[in-house]
């Protein structure tokens, strides 16, 4: 089956960047107007299937979500292969950056992660299977169309990647709440993988075993815990500061 | 009318740290157990009345609210004054840390937001009246709990409290993705209100004229915007960089 996804800027962001990803959008009558309409015309250009319909089947989505009058079908989302991440950073010419998840099961957040990701110009993100949520509507949707641009590789045994990794010349860095070091500490020009855990149980101990650093963002709360896709966004831009803007 | 909120987490931050605030805990009792037993104690313990019930009033609830079968009605949310938020700043010896939302309606967002002022240390957050989100049950469940540990101070016109807190020496920074500096370049040791806007129009002209610096947070990827409140938590963890983490 194929995924549905919804709202108006990320379908016009996957019309813009991978139209061919695109099986069909669904378009409701009564909105056909503005950037509605904009959808409209993109995907005639592109020559993305189209229909306009008195209603759109609600059913399909999941409750409460805003599709603002569009909705579209994926074809079967393209995950990327590691390779493809690593060339992708050679091509640029800049050290490696990429994000690992490691038991990110909320869609929001995966979607999120991977939005701040993209913003941040990593290269690519991997998700296990297991244990992870997978690309599905909600995370396209909260990605806010950034998995359009963003290369999502998809791996069976994530400790296996991150030794691949190493042998790769890449340094594996584990964002942890209860780490000695800060991300401040760490040399965050090398080529990096960045894992970050769940919020509730943070990195597996078999992950955390993987990594070359362990470090945390140094809190001053009395509730000394961030959500995990903005504590992942912080080690991101952390990382931009000090290749890109450090005096 | 009292505040309804839910999940174990901010229930028990809640008890906790003010169970003044609670005016009853509601309890499923086939969900007796573990944390949520820890809740039944804490709240005998505080004197916070308690029901326990074969099944809670979930018509009250938002649909889908994952309440763990643990709901809470709060007293009448207790927002906090400008010098209270001042105070808590003078009482810890720091340069004030505030945050002050303009146009954030997403309540997603501000839970975010509140969750990652408070665990950045933040003396308090100041929300406006109109075109922002006000404390309700899906901020506090988003903040974590936070909501009980940061003041929140509600004010009718966001201008001027800005002009006051000047006054009052604080320096207001607007984060705005189309400024020409960078929050890398701004000296955040000063006294300081960060002002966040909305991902979509950003601050409003009106208060990007009282701001005494305007800065971006630089961005590499094609999606060049960031989620409002991961947008918010970047600078205010750049700010404790700046203040207590800069070699």
């Amino acid at each position: 089956m194929s995924k549905i996804i919804w709202g108006i800027n990320p379908i016009l962001e996957i019309l813009k960047s991978h139209p061919e990803k695109l099986e069909e959008v669904l378009i409701v009558k009564s909105e056909l107007r503005g950037k509605v309409y904009q959808i409209l015309e993109k995907a005639r250009q592109k020559g993305v299937p189209i229909k306009v319909r008195a209603r759109l089947p609600e059913h399909e989505l999941p409750p409460k979500a805003r599709h603002q009058g569009v909705i579209a079908y994926l074809k079967t989302f393209d995950y990327a292969s590691l390779e493809e991440i690593l060339k992708k950073a050679k091509e640029r010419g800049e050290p490696p950056l990429l994000v690992a998840v490691d038991e990110i099961t909320d869609p929001q957040n995966l979607g999120s992660l991977i939005r701040s990701s993209e913003a941040a110009g990593a290269h690519g993100l991997i998700v296990p299977k297991k244990r992870a949520a997978s690309i599905t509507g909600t995370v396209i949707k909260a990605s806010a169309g950034a998995v359009a641009h963003l290369p999502v590789c998809r791996v069976t045994n994530l400790g296996r990647v991150l030794e691949e990794l190493k042998e790769k010349g890449l340094w594996v860095a584990g964002l942890s709440a209860r780490a000695e070091s800060t991300i401040y500490q760490l040399d965050l020009n090398l080529p990096l993988v960045w894992v970050i855990g769940s919020e509730g149980r943070g990195l597996r101990p078999s992950i955390q075993e993987k990594c070359d650093f362990l470090a945390a963002i140094p809190m001053r709360g009395r509730i000394d815990s961030l959500n995990a896709a903005v504590a992942g966004a912080i080690a991101l831009f952390e990382t931009l500061r000090q290749r890109y803007h450090a005096s």
